[in-house]
């Protein structure tokens, strides 16, 4: 970790958006040209792997709790919500569990976050090795896509769909959050994340490993359905407005568009991503 | 409008994600059987057809000043916006204009609204009958999903795959707000929204005239690709979790579910919208 940045938050889990409207602030901040307004941090660092984090709600607590590459803390949940993670609690028969009324776990994460009585603090999971993946068939690859609601709908639909891994820059990657979890609902502990220094070079890796590449670009390329049959594609997906970074673009092999008959020529970022990873699905050979 | 419903708020338009929570809170808090806490409004009354509200953003809002059927009363707005709108105004010449610094702005829809500069306060476009839509082919009904950036990012799905109207009830409809707006990228201007009291009612409607309705459902039914060819397809959607509700799933001609082949079978729901509205565009004859 590049020591001269500094550490991010340790606690980002509420439901207020606040991580997100942070970063669009800074990232607003930054396209003015002023000054980094009562910003106090880089919004592209990664965290140091010592960090904790709260992760919230049934659903995302039971998929930490039954996943073995997570390190679980701590519980802090209600009688009740003890009660119902009874046969998970199996998984982590040495974790501390503290008894915690629902006004204090509405503390923990803010009190708009959907918690249902339960709260796990956990590391995050190391991050993998593109080389442990040259086996699959589709990965995904994001260029600086870091919005936590976005990359949680789209890790679910990665996983649902069958993806790999999600790769990203280590820089711009997204911060494995609570709203991030909670969006993924469960799927942060079903996919691998890989995180590379540069996406273009990891791309030719891939592309030596026998991976196609394509990067959806809604102007100026070919429909996505016209992509001809693969043995293994690695999807590339840019932030919504920017696009694909230069270098990433001139890599891919094949830049292609989702194609609509409407009005919008580009849908939001996470539902792109879930019709491109269908129609790669459907290009598999 | 049902007079014994108390008015909803005039503004919700900060990307605090604050009204998205007060929902949840309130459905939370109803489905603990537990008292209100805290909660002053109905989170499903219709909006009085004079309520005003708040829409930002540069694509937001010049999709609003285009739309014909839209009511503009003024436009508040820094300089520079001003100029950047300049070619968009001329459609609303009469519009009030009133110079406003980003400080003031920022305390209209808060300061993590990413309001670009401009924000017009405008009135929600009436809605439209069922009946106007009998020529489309693909139409979408959404059973109960209210969260505004789902229904945003549905909206913008819809208007790019296609979709001729948005059905909703007008009890639990989707609230036109400036978070809903923003989510939506314009398309809350670009396409038609029908309120109706009774979705089966509706079907059976639909049916009469030729279109073929099919239910998303993640368990036991068909996968989504096996549908045959329509002349009409009528999409229908519920929340997330809940699905259709009883009615709604009887009165559909087929209950279909969207395959996956991974661990988690179910999408957030404006993805899964996104991935039907494909698949069913595939299926119009």
């Amino acid at each position: 970790m590049n020591m001269s940045k500094k550490t991010p938050p340790k606690v980002m889990s509420d439901e207020h958006n606040s991580r997100h409207a942070e970063l669009r602030r800074a990232r607003r901040d930054a396209m003015n040209g002023g000054a980094n307004k009562g910003y106090p941090r880089r919004p592209h660092v990664a965290r140091d792997s010592n960090d904790k984090l709260y992760i919230y709600g049934l659903h995302t607590v039971r998929q930490a709790l039954a996943n073995k590459n997570r390190k679980k803390l701590r519980l802090y949940a209600t009688k009740n919500a003890v009660q119902r993670l009874e046969f998970d609690l199996i998984d982590a028969p040495d974790m501390e569990i503290i008894e915690t009324l629902p006004k204090q776990l509405d503390k923990m994460v803010g009190s708009d976050a959907v918690h249902q009585g339960m709260i796990l603090e956990v590391e995050p999971i190391a991050k993998k090795d593109l080389s442990e993946f040259k086996d699959c068939n589709l990965l995904l690859m994001l260029d600086q896509v870091t919005d936590p609601h976005n990359v949680g709908a789209i890790m679910r639909s990665a996983v649902a769909l069958g993806a790999g891994a999600i790769i990203t820059t280590s820089r711009y990657s997204p911060v494995e959050s609570g709203v991030l979890a909670k969006s993924a609902s469960g799927a942060l502990d079903l996919i691998d994340h890989i995180e590379v220094k540069n996406l273009a070079d990891s791309l030719e890796t891939l592309h030596n490993n026998g991976f196609y590449s394509v990067g959806l670009d809604s102007e100026e390329a070919i429909p996505f359905e016209e992509i001809k049959p693969q043995a293994k594609i690695v999807l590339v997906l840019g932030a919504e407005g920017k696009g694909l970074r230069e270098r990433t673009r001139e890599t891919c092999k094949i830049l292609a568009k989702l194609d609509m008959p409407g009005e919008i020529k580009s849908l939001n970022v996470s539902n792109a991503a879930a019709l491109a990873l269908y129609i790669s699905r459907q290009k598999l050979k």
